[in-house]
């Protein structure tokens, strides 16, 4: 029954599915009058990019120079890189933003300063934009958002150098990944919009601010993007078994899999041993403990989900599939699907091994 | 204090303590008389190939037909994937037993019948050496060791094709990564040689059976490796965390850190924010319950380990540091090192970004 292509494991785009993902975002933030900036970390591809683009989205968010370096190549030239600016790619960083309209992001005024130094030299860079990194309550980086001090120190330094344009604001709630309810991630988009609100109107005598937010279960959640200017999730373009337990999707809005071949089958213990590991789809575990759902997979489409069919275990290259829900029989030589815990990071590891599968599912 | 190369997240080689952690393994194999088949999946890399030859090694194990050909391409003649044989790749593994000696795992007739069936039209292909992958404890994967009669199934079919030459049987004792007593270890390697070579001996009467053993923790524990044909291990060459916890290997014998730039510093918390997430560094967790340990980095050789200073949270390029112990002042834009927890998965992720540091450290 099933189809024994791709021979080895691969990440498969369902483009029907993403296409859908992406319409459904890009209309929420038209219609809430919000620039969309997509993160394109989750897909880091030329072709899914595209569909964006015809979506019509003309900037993107990035978390690397060099990822910058490559959509700029397939024709972005308006992108965010939002990570604390790494100073050590300066230079690549100059070269960047002599070709496109770049961003970068700050947290210290010390970081601010040495970047300024190392592009003062740069032949070809006349400005770059900064952002200022704020901290809303994930906690993972930036500057808290009751210290304003700080962050007027940024801001300070940052006009100090005629190289910088200040861009605003801007957040990441990961905290996010937390919130199972919706009505509690709709609150979370709403405290946070606000937050960002009160403190871009502590600066707004002297600086002229706009507000970037944005992860994908709060920007799934809301029905509205009003009270910011700029949204920036990437996740929702493929979903995973991390979104749809956190109900930032139902279960035919995944539009990415990772189809393994069986190497071995354990009747006795209900496993299955496939040929799919950490070095294919990471081993980011999911909350309820295991590495992602096995599902069928019959050449173009994966089979319905039931969630008591789990890759408990990951080594290198080998994954263990316990089968505790109903699974039609399987043999070494056919091929089963995964669908990964964590999206981004099985495209990553994949990318040499992405097929897209453009019919309907 | 911290050289500013390499400016983006690297895989660093120290060439001198992977050829002494080399030498060593091979010099054991050679006063046991037992033939080493270094695992290659840790490094994948043909420089680091070029010093096991140098030690006088012959030949390898490669976890995939892909693996194969690149060893295969880099003038390694003799290789064994030691992986169930993905049937569906037959096709590359018929290529590539027709230019080097090349022998695969199977585990089931079912497998054995349909790579005969596959490969019976192959024009090339004249032998491919079977192994009998057998379970002694690991449950991963392989057939249970007491189970005779599955593995006289095997013996049998595999012996009705002349395309194949049995070679014998192989087992992985990967719950060696339980234990850290030394003691326990040599004795898991004892008794896994010990049942290996009771199941051999109730199929002399009709085979000629080699026994292939190895994983890192029981064959540096081990004084000999007597009572075998071959060891397997990989690990090794660059040790990582997880060795050290299991005692596996001393600080100084850790071939390989990554170096990650310095993003942002949080003093308040103590805490390091790094360029350098779970695309660099896999999400592989230390029984510790951390991501690696955090030293110093000179440029050249990694300071001295504190184990309170711990890499406590990866995202998909962020880390976060936590200072627990004693660490020099660091700003952003300078470069700290990483242990990683487990080498061959950060080797693996940043195979495109590797640098080898050939000086004593």
């Amino acid at each position: 029954m099933n189809s024994a292509f791709p021979p080895i494991p691969s990440f498969i785009i369902l483009e029907q599915r993403a296409k859908k993902n992406i319409e459904k975002m890009a209309r929420k933030a038209e219609i809430s009058g919000v620039r969309f900036r997509p993160h394109f970390k989750t897909h880091q591809s030329a072709e899914v990019s595209a569909w964006f683009r015809e979506a019509g989205v003309g900037c993107a968010t990035v978390s690397s120079a060099g990822m910058a370096a490559f959509f700029a190549d397939a024709g972005w030239n308006d992108l965010t890189i939002a990570f604390p600016v790494n100073v050590l790619e300066s230079e690549q960083i100059g070269n960047l933003a002599s070709r496109i309209s770049l961003s970068v992001l700050v947290e210290d005024p010390f970081t601010i300063r040495e970047l300024a130094r190392r592009l003062a030299s740069h032949p070809g860079c006349r400005t770059l934009g900064l952002w200022i990194k704020v901290d809303t309550g994930y906690h993972r980086t930036g500057i808290d958002f009751r210290n304003h001090q700080k962050i007027a120190e940024c801001l300070s330094e940052a006009s100090r150098h005629p190289l910088f344009t200040i861009k605003g604001l801007l957040t990441h709630a990961g905290h996010s990944y937390l919130l199972h309810d919706k009505k509690e991630k709709q609150e979370l988009f709403r405290t946070t919009a606000e937050k960002m609100s009160q403190l871009r109107n502590s600066f707004s005598h002297e600086y002229s601010l706009e507000i970037s937010v944005g992860d994908t279960p709060t920007c799934t959640a809301a029905d509205s993007f009003k009270g910011v200017d700029e949204v920036r999730p990437g996740n929702f373009v493929y979903f995973d078994a991390q979104q749809l337990a956190l109900g930032s999707c139902g279960e035919n809005e995944i539009a990415a899999v990772i189809t393994v071949p069986v190497a071995a089958v354990h009747e006795d213990r209900k496993k299955i041993i496939i040929y799919g590991g950490a070095v294919h789809l990471s081993k980011q575990e999911h909350e309820e403990g295991h590495f992602g759902y096995a599902v069928t997979w019959n050449g173009s489409s994966p089979g319905h989900l039931d969630r008591n069919n789990r890759l408990v275990s990951l080594s290198q290259e080998h994954g263990i599939v316990k089968i505790e829900g109903s699974f039609p029989r399987i043999d070494p030589g056919d091929l089963m699907a995964i669908i990964p815990v964590h999206s981004c990071l099985a495209a990553n590891l994949l990318k040499d091994q992405t097929i897209i599968i453009s019919g309907e599912v």
